[in-house]
């Protein structure tokens, strides 16, 4: 029996005891967004070394950052080899709206073919997988390749310190390729492989009016309303074709080409599909474009949070004194995210009206990338999608960020192959996420198979 | 030794007195909105109705109501004189943004001139200041007329219970005048009597588009953003010349007749002195018309909250399932509240676009009011504010609502006098609400002299 066999042999028989160590991760309230959340993210960090020895690294350190730990790991056994660089991220976002949720968040709960809780498919389930791949190939014979493994508590929140920690282990992080698990397929039957991510410049704006709140009866309808002057200045983000108004921001958006377009439109979709699984009775987007083209290879612009005045139970007539929005663009290539900033400045200069003030404030932002389609690891990707699932995977482009694509491939020249088992229905960053089991099971039959064919 | 000159020397050797009572009554958190407080409501009601028995009241019930108790008291002693029903409410507004109170909203705290609390200005002075004439009077000899009081704790969130009670006990509530309470004067030297009173339709709007909160990045562009869309239909609410644009409006609105323009612009305003106390940088309003008419004789549309998606610290990148406005309009004659809900429905059934689903809630809602101008009881009021202030009062129209005043206007055919000692800058319904002590005390005054002319 060869050590792939062995190794798939093995993972067959212990989905049980894979399923039970999902859980204990996804039990753990890993929140890096809140600050009260410290401690549990700290005990993440510390499962996931734990596991790392447990399966054979002969290096793994928790490295403090000023803010959560990244979890480094290696193995180097394999001279001559090529060595495999596994990214991955151990945060998870926040749970609100908690009330919606059919199980606890944090109850890592089955319920038919899933398992339900924060952070399962985005992407505790990944980062497991991977780690159940490399301890059964290692309990057949020594790695097929040599490993590392960055493994972060900061992506949901920015991936702020990881730059610095890649300056500062350049030589130690070296590698021939970028296995990055934060990613998914198309359909439990229909394995993908992204080749490009869309960046990311995320902002709070802010429109104060007058200095405190006031009674709306009293001064209504005399000063401007900031939560007023908020909505128009939001609603002027996009034109009556779906474009954003930002100045300057379609400047160097790198144009879809036919051969592209041609890619794009294999991918299968069905525009009915993406209404049922949003729940909405329409879609929309950008004049021109397909959903596919609209999610993957356009930038856009979403709100993502508002809050101004009284929002509890009952009336309470209020003018006032502030509105915020959260809101962020999704870009691509070429688009530059630090340049966003100015062009939202640039557009509040323009419309906002006296009588308020505005601040914009940088939240997170992070680079588009687009990898090459015809490397041999994507060969190698590919090939293992199409022996596990029994269908080739389509190639398509993602609407999320996972700007440490872009950052690696600055920062190390690698390109990453983007190899995860979410699906597009997880619910990730909603309530309900969710981790689909049987792709999970998958998933790891899947990085055991790429592992040895790199 | 007349009873009122009698009464007026008491009152002065008192304030310090009144003053401690006044800070006993607003340290009681009774804010109606908050299931929370239901407790602290009914605790007010049984404080005002102890008070009542104290100062000479023969009958003093607290009525139970499916939601807070009205207070009612009654003093007969004086027959073939007037009989006078004082209304009042002894419950407040929420105190968010807590964090921006210098002092805590119930701790009742003097600096200056001022005592700084929640309800200290709406209502708690007022009432106390009403309260002590009456004993005062009362301490002299029989009081000069006949008196009532109706005091409710749900006047914040829109009299909800007041009608029944009215119907219900029309004969003894039978009366030659209501003397509102509810009221203020224009600057500390300048007394005011309010001739009419907005009125208030209040709302929440509610958009929905996803079924679930989703990722922004793997659906942002491809279907509606609620948050978004919230945005766009509020702000169509208004024309580039601030004219709010639901469909009929203005069509009942009674125009501002020549006359009334000339006793609207003897109010002494200064636009200069309304942007500094309100703080902003420029004022706003309906083209064509003065703040003055903007605030008391035109009506408005405001935001009064907004909440939608992510909202806390950080950054989530969520595409919210729905978002939420409460928004109010003020009303003037002959505009009827019960219609605008049919107007802004109209509005959404014509604006809301494809794709997204929106509900109405109409929260509150009361009728605007005028009172006439030259009644004994307004010459008594006018004559009392005299003699207290040294200057003639103005007659002005109010930007608030008092929604009583038409409710008793209506169902037992009498005016009331506005007749109260609120300033424009106490900041009622905002943080750092205050009351204006020597108004008070000079409000003691006015109410043992008005009484005493009627």
């Amino acid at each position: 029996m060869t050590q792939q066999d062995g190794a798939l042999a093995h993972v067959r028989t212990h989905r049980a005891e894979h399923l039970e160590q999902l859980k204990q991760l996804v039990s753990i309230p890993s929140i890096s967004t809140l600050p009260e959340y410290k401690g549990e993210v700290g005990r993440t960090a510390e499962w996931v070394a734990a596991e790392l020895r447990r399966i054979g690294m002969t290096r793994v350190d928790i490295i403090a950052t000023p803010g959560h730990p990244i979890v480094y790991a290696e193995w180097r056994g394999a001279p001559g080899r090529p060595t495999v660089l596994v990214y991955g991220h151990y945060d998870v976002q926040p749970v609100d709206p908690v009330s919606e949720w059919v199980s606890g968040p944090f109850d890592a709960t089955v319920r038919g073919d899933n398992l339900y809780g924060r952070g399962a498919s985005d992407m505790k389930g990944q980062i497991l997988a991977n780690l159940k791949a490399v301890e059964a190939l290692a309990q057949q014979g020594p790695l097929p390749v040599n490993i590392k493994y960055v493994i972060e508590g900061e992506e949901e929140i920015g991936s702020l310190h990881l730059g610095d920690f890649i300056d500062s282990r350049r030589e130690a992080l070296r590698c021939d390729v970028v296995l990055n698990c934060d990613a998914g397929i198309h359909r439990p039957d229909q394995p993908a492989i992204v080749y490009a991510l869309r960046g990311l410049a995320y902002f709070e704006l802010e429109v104060r009016s007058p200095k405190q709140d006031l009674h709306s009866g009293l001064f209504g309808g005399s000063i401007r309303n900031p939560a007023q002057v908020l909505c128009e200045l939001i609603a002027g983000m996009h034109d009556a074709d779906g474009r954003v108004t930002l100045p300057g921001f379609y400047e160097k958006v790198q144009p879809l080409d036919d051969e592209e377009r041609q890619v794009l439109a294999q991918v299968p979709h069905s525009d009915e599909e993406w209404r049922e699984m949003t729940g909405v009775s329409a879609l929309w987007g950008e004049k021109g474009y397909t959903t596919v083209e609209r999610v993957g290879a356009r930038p856009t612009l979403e709100i993502n949070g508002l809050i101004s005045g009284f929002t509890g139970e009952g009336s309470k007539t209020v003018l006032p004194a502030k509105a915020l929005a959260k809101l962020s663009t999704r870009l691509v290539p070429n688009q530059d995210p630090g340049q966003v900033c100015g062009q939202l400045s640039e557009y509040l200069r323009r419309h906002a009206p006296e009588g308020v003030t505005w601040e914009v404030r940088e939240l997170v932002h992070g680079a588009p990338a687009v990898v090459k389609r015809d490397s041999p690891a994507m060969r190698a990707a590919a090939s293992a999608l199409k022996e596990v699932f029994g269908v080739e995977p389509i190639f398509k482009r993602e609407g999320g960020s996972v700007p440490v694509v872009g950052l690696l491939q600055q920062k190390l020249g690698v390109d990453s192959i983007m190899l995860g088992f979410a699906l597009p229905d997880d619910g990730i960053h909603g309530p309900n996420e969710k981790q689909h089991l049987p792709s999970f099971y998958r998933g790891i039959e899947t990085y055991i198979r790429f592992l040895t064919a790199l």
